[in-house]
């Protein structure tokens, strides 16, 4: 039983894949990823269409694929984000199905749900070996962790691992099993992993997410919220990076270490665990090429499939053990009701990721973001759309200052103690009105171009 | 959602165990298990009966399983093997239903398929962090692979791993994830890993083992079968070994290496991945405690689940990517039928193991035997237990010799044309019966006490 082809055409017969069916790509290369372009033109060239493209999600690097909606090679679209030519194509109305954008929890629960049933799994893989065991940490284009491409394999139909680097050996590093895939297709290249790096060990930071930052490890500081032991998820923002830098002063400062930091793993968190501040890394999506050599080297950075991650069907997802989590947003309203989906004037330019799996589950949800980004308010009074529940956020930091929801009385008085202003959201919203006046709302057609789902399956 | 609790009644109660159910448990701890006996005794306690006891196999530790049958806290009982006072006590009858005997990736199938469907796995763990994530390879009865409890972990409706060795922190080495658990049950003692070590670096093979394995090493050299980046299976007798120490130096002359090992992985095959002579290990049951500190050091040593081990609904398992098996048998008939269960006398004596897992998936299986145990001849006329099918053997060698299934002509062409001798299988039998005459046939009772099932569930 030769699992081995060297032609993605090969791959696609093998498989099976015919018209209306469900294929599925994750989006562990980010803006490096070629393997959705490559696996497109093949179908294409076949002649099969009607296709379902279920994405945990899509990004700049997937410009190209009005192309294959307009041709009527695919004709639904899910995926986590839209962005650029992409996201201005679905709001143009260019699709007639409405594009299905879930969190990355809420995508593993769709997929083993049956409600997003996947056929047909191409799964990126940096190295894989004759059997179809696979990883993303070996190869010229390591990318991190596996964590969507795992569950992918657990679930769809078929997988197919896609590689560009083909070992005779059984892989050193195992994190798909030769169980769960069919076919490994081998070709010149899945991309450029390099692309990936979101961010790197460099201070950055713009002076205003430096004040962000410094508010942010002031709430953490003088708020009495335990610190030694808990654990946390940050975004790759420059904000969270810069609050990595003061938490980590505070650590040493006290002695303390964080039980485990989890979401998408930054050079910095690296940098922690090897450092000592945090015991270990829960990393369902790699933020930086330097993850690759992190999980193959460390014993401490594991490696965890996006069931484990996020799943709500999930009891026991790793996010429902989270002490802090601390997220950036584009808006966040009177209702605290965030959006990192679509900017003020409606256009697609974020992904919903792993936010509001984080919000409703972590125990304290801290929002970042400026006041005012680029003239724009970030606090309003209405979303234009909402991704994450007013109900599952607790606190808001921007750069002129703290906002904590009513009830969190003690959190209030703790910060007022020893000076530190609280305001309310309302007094953030009327100063950013003060400074840059009330935004015109989006113009909205009448037709529904994507629907946000709620991680559940839910409308929001 | 604490999942850990101080004490096997609570975590019993948790689970939800009731009259009827089936609930499981793994030997990894071999002959050192004390799990299944802390965990029957509770449930007794607690009234509750009926039970079916799914085990991947009973040692003689378990010795005290009658009493529990004969009060009626067991009556159904599937395993690999019967041995000791539980093997005596079914064959004379002491249980109702006959008890169920499957190979170890039979037992993967039934579990999965829902022919057998746990309830209630218990499964014992090394070491397990707050949030259950569970290892075998850490704490004070460390044991190595987890390989059945992986799968059982993901089969069972309810998971309770049990351990002697709780961890505040996430384990550096994660074999069963949070995902899959449900319960954490800390109790003092899991027993005691050192009893499942069955083989150790210092040869005390005796001096029949060690013709037997020459006449191996003959074979294999001289048969032209390829050696090089080939993959193999042996088992822990005291003959396979001492085949592992003359195919050393054959691979050393030769500038070969296997690619892989699998199955029970002994201390020798752990020396021989250390000395570099085979690639990996693939290991989904530790033959000796220094399994547990390879697995957790070498990444090439792979703790493997048994479905990817063996299961034969699973068509990618790692036996059937296997070249060479050379496994042992208490009795080998003319139709090249094996027996790894009974003794000439009919009693329960060993277990099916993996044994008619590997002969059918294998490309080449070889048995190995002495030609006479005790003044018991082993090849026989007909064996009284078929556990591994005659279909899937292709060589049997022993202390007088070597004979090969008349169809592979290529292999006795190979060996005659060097100067070795090759029988038939009527040739050794003649020989034995001539050394110690015909033996009698055990005496079988009219009611059927075991049934011995294919892999695939079928009748043998």
């Amino acid at each position: 039983m030769n699992k081995v082809v060297f032609s993605l055409q090969e791959a696609v017969e093998r498989a099976g894949l015919r018209n209306g069916m469900t294929i599925s790509f994750h989006h562990h290369l980010r803006e490096g990823d070629r393997v959705v372009k490559e696996v497109l033109q093949i179908v294409r060239k076949m002649g099969i269409r009607d296709l379902t493209l279920c994405a945990t999600s899509l990004m700049n690097c997937h410009d190209f694929l009005p192309d294959f909606i307009i041709d009527g090679t695919i004709v639904q679209l899910d995926s986590s984000g839209l962005r650029g030519k992409l996201g201005a194509f679905i709001r143009a109305g260019g699709m007639q199905n409405p594009v299905v954008l879930r969190s990355h929890g809420g995508r593993a629960r769709a997929v083993a749900s049956g409600e997003r049933k996947v056929d047909i799994a191409f799964i990126a893989a940096s190295m894989a070996d004759v059997y179809g065991n696979a990883n993303g940490v070996q190869g010229k284009n390591a990318f991190g962790s596996l964590g969507y491409g795992i569950w992918e394999s657990l679930q769809a139909t078929t997988s197919v691992i896609v590689t560009d680097t083909l070992s005779p050996s059984i892989l050193p590093h195992i994190s798909i099993s030769q169980s769960n895939t069919d076919i490994v297709a081998v070709i010149d290249s899945i991309g450029d992993s390099q692309l990936l790096k979101s961010g790197s060990l460099e201070d950055k930071a713009d002076s205003i997410s430096k004040v962000i930052a410094k508010n942010v490890s002031r709430f953490l500081l003088k708020s009495e919220i335990p610190l030694n032991h808990t654990s946390i998820q940050m975004g790759s923002g420059g904000i969270t990076l810069q609050v990595i830098r003061y938490l980590k002063d505070t650590l040493r400062e006290n002695g303390w270490k964080f039980q485990f930091a989890i979401g998408g793993i930054t050079a910095h968190l690296i940098q922690m665990l090897q450092e000592g501040w945090v015991e270990a890394l829960m990393d369902v999506q790699s933020f930086d090429t330097l993850g690759a050599d992190s999980i193959f080297k460390n014993r401490n950075h594991h490696e965890i499939d996006v069931n484990t991650y996020a799943n709500p069907d999930n009891p026991y997802c790793v996010v429902n053990n989270l002490d802090i989590a601390i997220l950036s947003t584009l808006e966040i309203d009177l209702d605290w009701n965030c959006n990192v989906l679509t900017g003020s004037d409606g256009t697609f330019m974020g992904a919903i990721g792993g936010h509001p799996d984080v919000a409703e589950s972590s125990k304290l949800t801290i929002i970042t973001a400026p006041l005012i980004r680029e003239r724009i308010p970030i606090v309003v009074d209405h979303v234009n759309t909402v991704v994450t529940r007013g109900r599952d956020v607790d606190v808001f930091i921007c750069d002129w200052g703290i906002a904590i929801k009513p009830e969190h009385e003690h959190l209030i008085r703790a910060l007022t103690d020893v000076g530190i202003a609280v305001f309310t959201l309302e007094e953030l919203y009327r100063k950013a009105l003060s400074l840059v006046g009330k935004p015109q709302k989006p113009i909205s057609g009448t037709r529904n171009v994507a629907i946000v789902q709620d991680r559940r399956g839910g409308t929001l």
